[in-house]
């Protein structure tokens, strides 16, 4: 198995166009926590915070809000989001040209993982910039 | 639930002294990818590269080796683990002054959970900085 195969040759970061983490919580137990921590995000943080889908959206089995955030902001918000998640699920994972690997294979759990319906998703498709933040972060994490 | 109050406030980035990944592999199915992984980590990144635990040790319920970083590691290794666990089970924790939440509760995995016996952790200790490196890096992750 040398790592001089072609085969075995590892993936490059160079692969990864931009993060998404999707913060999860409960409409009747766990909505009030997440406004603390989707408030304490744009304080510290530039990122673009989507919109809240109370309903189920997509391939996410519970409600919840996405952030949006370049290659650049995963050294500061990831590390924040392990100490901050306060029992809160959360799905970090790159956008690269297949999101469902992205989504099932490839990401970061903070929390306990939840079921992701990635069938829906394609395994080809064009890698996604971050968004256009939407925050004004004016507080140190 | 005021962000103003002293006890909503967020935990700082400044609580984490270094980290660890913790790499499981199951001795008779997966240690080549293991191997693979390991000297894939060694060739790319300044890390320290712990020894091979095929036995279980501390508070992990499967043969592992750890890695030790500082805090700026966290913005390459992380993602390119994420790219390249080749459907290991990676743990990778923070080290603050609280190892058993640092493992329980703060923790990102990276392919599928598993057990971690934290009761055998403190839940106060002195922050571990991260070791000496013992890695010489010469490709580009």
């Amino acid at each position: 198995m040398g790592l001089s195969d072609e085969k075995d040759a590892p993936r490059l970061l160079s692969e990864i166009a931009s993060y998404h983490a999707h913060v999860y919580y409960d409409r009747l137990k766990t909505r009030p926590v997440a406004e603390w921590l989707r408030a304490a995000i744009g304080e510290r943080f530039l990122v673009r915070l989507g919109n809240w889908h109370d309903e189920k959206v997509g391939p996410h089995d519970q409600s919840m809000f996405q952030v949006s955030f370049p290659n650049d902001v995963f050294t500061s918000l990831v590390p924040w989001l392990m100490l901050n998640h306060r029992g809160l699920s959360i799905l970090v994972h790159p956008n690269t040209t297949n999101p469902r690997r992205d989504h099932l294979i490839d990401p970061i759990w903070i929390g306990t993982p939840l079921l992701v319906h990635g069938e829906s998703l394609p395994d080809e498709h064009e890698a996604e910039e971050a968004l256009l933040p939407n925050t004004t972060p004016t507080v140190v994490a």
